[in-house]
């Protein structure tokens, strides 16, 4: 086989075989196909498409690359989450415990923040002492043990993936639905799950803004996992706004406490038992969605997910006094609150804006290298079809940078889009397939 | 400009500004942009399209990516061919010195063959002594004394072409029209030309087969020459059949010497007095390109081409005793013959084969590195049309290589197509644009 043949076959919108691109996954990873013939690849995928078949392979040779985790040893199903990403999303932190503690194991293999969303290993390495660097050996400790892990990618799983992501993201070819379907799906996979279940955000904080374009990646990754014989249920849920009210790392932590502690964050919790619940069914502790929303529910109010969670936290070297007792974290240098300039209705926010701005603030990151200020971050209190008086508190920002604190307050002042009318609040699971 | 922003641009079918293409190829050239970026950007382009103006502004961008020749120094016009490339197409060959002879100064910059097809620099140096890598300073004052250069590409003429062509060797992009017309008439206007007289070849033999494939690239060749104030007349010539009978190096240099010398080499003379004289007519030595064909057909029953080519070659370090007596000319050790095996008309040749046959005697090359053998190639006497005995010499092979005469013999008498039916000959000049 000869990478240009193939290149041409995917430009002239030719179908490939299953080796033609296991060749291209294999050659490229072992940099025997030089970058600048997968970047001519990526494009001619990209601008031609690949089908559902085609998907699937380039997700099985992407897994492949690598190591695939075998977690045969722990009877028990196995089921993690993955979300494609939005504002203020902290469900994996609610999650993990609360499925672990209703006995399905959770391997969650996550990843960082970049741009205007914030990444699950960035919020849980705001608490002192955890660690997300976890060998092979200790991943398996620890889920064994208590019955969740979660812990960043290791060089061995997909490498294939590390290399086409970074290519993509300099090579204008991160927005294709099957190069998406195969990079996520392979890390999953390689996980040893039995089950997913997956969370496509839509809307204007989310990675697809239009709603048609995330139903076709929800297909494309459920009938993806569906071919590896994984069992999967997937929601499309609205990211027009911030999920909960806080933006930024120890501040998701915080949140997320809040949660497992009982206390009512409405579209927040009610995401998290969706998914829990759905994780909790299809780990077989319950007979249907709703039986394993009520056992959601239970693990909260009998405190048995907070424990799980503090389990967890220690396990992986945290120091859980943080977790107990919020006030003794570090504060930032500078917390100022933004007042409403005028009455309304929220009609919509600019949710995207709100993520950017946190990052401004230093709780996020341009390029992967940066560090991050993991006290930083908004509480943000608007919600769509909320009213507004001049003067209501609508968020308090966190920084250690005092420069653009002025500029800062404008700019989520403008997130906020006010009218004279009544505006119906947003439906938050816009769509399941299960 | 961030050159990520740019490839998005055209991969979502929009429109570059000159300045945004002028980023790219600046930026490539200097190496500032990596081979992978700007794969990315050819296959967007590839399959987006440039436009127009788009075209003219990446030639523009590659001309001026190294230095522009100056001719001003001369007094007269300064005309050049060009032709996509074919099968035995020696025209270059006849041209020059009949052109010059009128009084038209040719500055030819020329390539090397590949693939099937042959190259003019390859055919020159098959004339012992005869040097086509000159200097600039000697480019000059050749064509100053003489009235015509036949010269290789240097490092600074166009060094843009030269990285970018490289690069869609390797990525599948090669076949696209408005990358193909910049890469051709960037050259060609780096010669300080006046005009161009076009040679676009179409059928089984050239680059592009299909007649509608090479109509668009006429079209757009003629109209980015004309942005740039160059006259051209441009033609569409058939190449389903070898030009003239010799193919190979120093086969096709002898077949020149007797056009030169006024045999009668029916479509080989037709085309060279067609292209001469619509050079003679660009150069304003004629008023219509007839007048212009009677002047080249008096350049050559006077004797002053076949002088003028002498005179070239001796200026460029040839050794002229070996066109005075070609019998002196080194001889392959294999000269073998070729009989049709039965009767009937030439119905089609398939000249691609032709062309690959050529290349595996020894005359051609499939990597620019390899070296190739002056001396072989084939004379090859069918034309579609002709009516063929068996027994009848269809052509001879020469070559220094005994493995795989048997099997090429074979092969060539394939390349033949015979009918029991009477079939017209082939129109040689398709299309015309003056």
């Amino acid at each position: 086989m000869n990478p240009v043949e193939l290149i041409r076959k995917k430009r002239d919108g030719k179908i490939l075989t299953s080796e033609e691109i296991d060749f291209l996954i294999t050659g490229y990873t072992k940099k025997e196909i030089p970058n600048y013939q997968f970047s001519a690849f990526l494009m001619a995928a990209y601008l031609k498409g690949l089908n559902k078949k085609e998907t699937e392979w380039l997700t099985r040779s992407m897994l492949y690359s690598g190591k695939v985790i075998d977690l045969s040893f722990i009877k028990g199903k196995k089921i993690d989450k993955h979300s494609t990403g939005g504002i203020g999303d902290k469900t994996s932190l609610i999650l993990a415990p609360i499925v672990a503690a209703a006995g399905v194991y959770v391997p969650m293999i996550s990843g960082r923040g970049l741009g205007h969303t914030g990444g699950t290993l960035d919020k849980l390495e705001a608490i002192p002492g955890f660690k997300t660097n976890l060998t092979l050996q200790k991943y398996k400790s620890i889920i064994k043990k208590c019955g969740a892990v979660l812990a960043g990618q290791t060089k061995e799983i997909v490498p294939a993936d590390k290399f086409i992501y970074s290519l993509r993201d300099v090579t204008a070819t991160v927005e294709s639905i099957p190069l998406i379907t195969s990079s996520i799906m392979s890390k999953k996979l390689a996980e040893g799950i039995d089950g997913l279940v997956l969370d496509v955000k839509t809307g204007s904080g989310a990675f697809m803004k239009k709603f048609s374009d995330s139903k076709a990646l929800a297909v494309s990754l459920t009938e993806t996992a569906r071919a590896f014989n994984k069992k999967i249920i997937t929601y499309i849920t609205d990211m027009n706004q911030p999920l909960g009210n806080y933006v930024g790392n120890w501040l998701e932590v915080y949140e997320s406490l809040k949660v497992l502690q009982g206390e009512k964050v409405d579209d927040l919790l009610e995401l998290s038992l969706y998914l829990s619940g759905s994780m909790i069914f299809l780990g077989n502790k319950a007979k249907t969605i709703n039986e394993g929303i009520e056992i959601a529910k239970y693990m909260i109010s009998t405190g048995k997910a907070m424990d799980k969670f503090l389990e967890i936290v220690k396990l992986q070297g945290g120091d859980i006094s943080y977790l107990k007792n919020p006030s003794k974290y570090p504060t930032s240098k500078i917390h100022e609150k933004v007042f409403a300039a005028r009455n309304g209705y929220v009609e919509k926010i600019n949710s995207f804006q709100i993520g950017i701005v946190s990052l401004e603030l230093g709780a996020g990151r341009l390029k992967l290298e940066e560090k991050i200020d993991p006290k930083a971050g908004i509480i943000f209190y608007p919600k769509v079809g909320m009213k507004i008086r001049k003067g209501d508190l609508i968020a308090e920002i966190f920084t250690d940078k005092k420069e653009s604190v002025e500029l800062i307050k404008k700019k989520i002042e403008q997130t906020v889009y006010l009218s004279n009318k009544i505006t119906a609040p947003l439906k938050l699971i816009r769509s399941t397939m299960a």
